[in-house]
């Protein structure tokens, strides 16, 4: 029958399978066929850091539906009266023929399907250094589920005793969580100053601490230069200073490269980045092929840049738009991302949404207000826990540009919080007065985030003159003539100090005790307290007595990220 | 020195001491003074129901900061350099001498004080039933430092067998809870049609629900009309319907009233609430005096009428504005509230934005849209609790007007995205590519908050009809001819099914055993599951195949609020 629409979806892990789904809701009668190269549908890649660790031991979870049903070929014939091919690769795509050639892996048998419209949601391969000894037994990456099924055996061999973990982003992160927990000696090697670059440097020093409490080693600033093996095993690695680490066992997870080949083989158009272009649409530069997930590259909100932002949500969420349009026309649209993003580092959280300050300056943000809050997220009684936050504010127009967050905490309802705050435009005003659920099982009373909003407000205004630990760090290295402010109390001092020369008058005492400050009302006065919150009231104090040059450490001793004395 | 402003704050609790801190920041030479009539100060008094429920026993916790320091006038005036004076009620405001009268409790001594600026932030008082026997013993509320004392002491001696709770709304389930945690037999009664007046019914239902299967009883559409006593003592509480339930003691929650005579008395205006009129900069009708807090009345930010919110969070941020525009005239706002409020139900979270339908009907939005979702928060393998969600959006902006959200998953999380939502005037098309932070350990690849959005989407754009769990019940009662259609497999069905009639057809098998349904393509068809996206997918499939009345209980059996065959 002629009338029915034929749809070819190339590829079934995550964009794939939910552009087919939608675009069956569209049309009960389209014949719509999925071509996966790999023997498995719809998995929840995003799981196989928890599977490896151990954290749920039924691999078919991963795999099945919430009712238990596997999401394979003849679930998605029957449930979803979509056709779908696994181990067949699709080798060619034939744009004025409107036909696609795929190979069955398992035959290897090639076949051609025509199509009227075609979904591209070919994901994206990691990336692997090209350096000696990379093809040696022992080095894998986590991407797939053949990767999580290694790894997962490693766990349950418990042969192994010592891996490295290649790359400080977010995959590398969670499978150092997954392989600590295996009870493997992990050593995380990354080749930037910092874990995370999501984070600003300083918020990504206190993952890596983090990290390395928890019993994991840490190397930045450094990266592998080879790879030691001996009978084709891996033995250990040597680090581009000279280091060698022996490890049987080294995952790789230095980020991802779109998988385009196939469509710029066929001349669709590719960008910067090297991912397929397409418009709002999720049209590719061929009006009959569409294309999303980790394969397409899309507009920043924020910059309006183009970047390629390989996150499992917006893969679905592309997928729903491409399945949609290219059932029925283009009507809907997928305006971009805010590059949303979050990972569990063993029992913190750490998120960011918007632009870091890095990224925002990168973009030619010039006129930028940051500030680094840290308070609990519940009250005392209810055992609040630490978040420490980091916010980036346009000045001017007082718009937020970007927010991270960090700690045991809960940083998934910040990071959400600060995620809908930039999608609606919001500024730091309207932030101020922000109408949260408050209730103390589930927060304070002034939200973290309203808090975060308060200091910055604060800083616009003048009234509060932030340094971070990173500049006060810099300044008592080199030896600057600064008065360091603890305004805690003597049993706070006792059991937790900085230890950095600092002068401890409790904030209930200073009114009486102002003769101990510096004479000079224009000496540089840094105050500080746990969480810099009696900092600040110290500070207005001294202000409201003269003197001029007084500053408030952001974030307090929770975010000094630096060795103390206690 | 005349130099010096003079501010008086009048109340000590929330607001109060915020506005007078604030005050302070903002001159650090002001006198400062605050009159509390109560014998403590800024006591954390949405804590009280888990002192009382033995979450903590520590009842300086209530009273303290973080650091342990209890927050009385030494504190006030040492760390603050503000003069708080406890047990001082102010019995009179002369707006033209600008001059307040002040009783001193304990030695019933009046004094006058002089006042530059005033700001009022009197609270609220539970409401009591003016019925026979509420002044017996055993009747209390659950307001006041000392009311937390009484009822704790309650739950340490351990000899009161029976309670009731009259008033199902926050304070009262909190209380409710306490109680039974306090191992007290509890019976709650509430004399509308349900709990917690900011969902609406069906959601309600669940809580309710939720109550009883927590042991506790619950008496809804029912009052109390009298409390019977023995010597004095409380023994039991007759019903308007005449029942008579034994019991030791009874906690009134049925409200507060804002404490505005003392304003009223000194020619303030006031609104129809009954609290305090103010406007942006929480200034009251006579420009040297402000008010924020219980006492107040503000705008409902989408409905623009004024509503009278006594929350623990706005509190603070309006004495925030009040504290800093007496301070140095009227420079910052607090614009309103969208009546964000939240609750523990034992191991639940129930909560709401902006407007119910029933409180969207009632402000004029007659063209609205609503939809129910249920689904977990989580992945099932990182253990995924459920959540159900209303939304209720106008239909011709498609903008957000409220949201409610209940269950054991993160409800929090929930309400603090549709609040936000809400504050930047988002559509439904805004919230359908919402960037959430995505991980498995925090929430599902498309949140349940963007998977609601897309459910209200597919309603607005014609592509589901959706019929509300109430409406099948009633359909069924009436014994409507209509085709129920369980798309669930088999299994799930043996263990849990409504057995209202109906058919199970598995997804898997609609497509092959569509003679099984009605013949006339017009027949009206209602299709769920466990959480109606199988459901869904079905009335797509019927209606492909040329079905036209074919409709979806929306949240499945998860939101079914009444009895169950299994």
């Amino acid at each position: 029958m002629a009338d029915k629409k034929r749809i070819i979806v190339i590829g079934g892990s995550a964009a794939g399978p939910k552009a087919a789904a939608k675009a069956r809701r569209m049309d009960e009668h389209a014949e719509i066929t999925i071509l996966q190269k790999a023997p498995d549908l719809s998995m929840a890649s995003c799981g196989y850091p928890y599977y490896v660790g151990g954290v749920f031991d039924d691999r078919n979870m991963l795999l099945c539906t919430p009712t238990g049903v596997t999401r394979d070929p003849m679930f998605y014939l029957n449930a979803k009266g979509i056709v779908a091919k696994t181990e067949t690769e699709v080798t060619k795509i034939d744009p004025k023929g409107k036909t696609i050639t795929a190979k069955n892996l398992r035959t290897g048998n090639e076949e051609s399907f025509p199509y009227d419209k075609l979904i591209i949601t070919t994901g994206s391969t990691p990336r692997k250094p090209p350096i000696p000894g990379i093809d040696l037994d022992g080095i894998t990456t986590l991407q797939s589920m053949q990767d999580a099924d290694y790894l997962r055996k490693i766990r349950d061999e418990k042969k192994i005793k010592k891996a490295v973990v290649i790359g400080g982003g977010l995959i590398g992160i969670e499978t150092c969580e997954a392989l600590q927990l295996a009870g493997i000696e992990i050593t995380m090697i990354e080749l930037l100053p910092q874990l995370l670059t999501f984070l600003d440097w300083e918020m990504a020093k206190l993952v890596e601490n983090h990290v390395r409490s928890n019993n994991a080693n840490v190397i930045t600033d450094n990266g592998v230069a080879e790879f030691l093996g001996e009978n084709g095993k891996l033995t250990g690695v040597k680090l581009k200073n000279g280091t060698e680490l022996p490890c049987e066992l080294a995952v790789v997870a230095i980020g991802v490269t779109p998988n385009s080949a196939l469509a710029k083989n066929a001349g669709l158009a590719t960008g910067d980045t090297g991912a397929i272009l397409v418009n709002e649409y999720m049209q590719t530069s061929d009006p009959d092929i569409y294309a999303a997930g980790d394969c397409v590259e899309i507009p920043n909100l924020i910059t309006g840049k183009k970047v390629h932002a390989p996150y499992g949500d917006l893969a679905n969420l592309e997928g729903r738009v491409a399945g949609e349009n290219a059932m029925q026309g283009n009507t809907v649209t997928f305006p971009g991302t805010i590059q949303t993003g979050i990972c569990k580092v063993f029992d913190y959280g750490a998120g960011a949404t918007g632009l870091s300050e890095r990224n925002a300056r990168a973009a030619g943000y010039n006129d930028i207000e940051t500030v680094i809050n840290a308070s609990p997220d519940k009250p005392g009684f209810m055992e609040g826990l630490l978040l420490v936050t980091k916010l980036v504010a346009d000045k001017k127009s007082g718009k937020i540009l970007g927010a991270q967050c960090i700690g045991p905490g809960d940083v998934s309802k910040q990071i959400a919080i600060w995620a809908m705050a930039i999608k609606g435009g919001l500024t730091v005003e309207d932030m101020v007065n922000a109408d949260l659920p408050y209730a103390p099982p589930f927060s304070l009373a002034i939200d973290h985030s309203i808090a975060a909003a308060h200091i910055i407000q604060n800083k616009m205004k003048g009234r509060m003159k932030g340094i971070t630990t990173a500049e006060v760090k810099k300044k008592v290295d080199a030896g600057e003539n600064v008065y360091l402010l603890d305004a805690r109390g003597p049993d706070e001092f006792d059991v937790m100090r900085l230890g950095i020369g600092e002068h401890l008058i409790p904030l209930g005492a200073i009114r009486k005790r102002l003769n101990e400050l510096p004479e000079d009302k224009n000496a540089e006065i840094i105050c500080y307290c746990k969480i810099s919150l009696r900092g600040y009231e110290a500070a207005r104090i001294l202000e409201g007595h003269g003197w001029t040059n007084v500053k408030v450490m952001e974030g307090g001793i929770m975010a000094w990220p630096y060795p103390r004395e206690k």
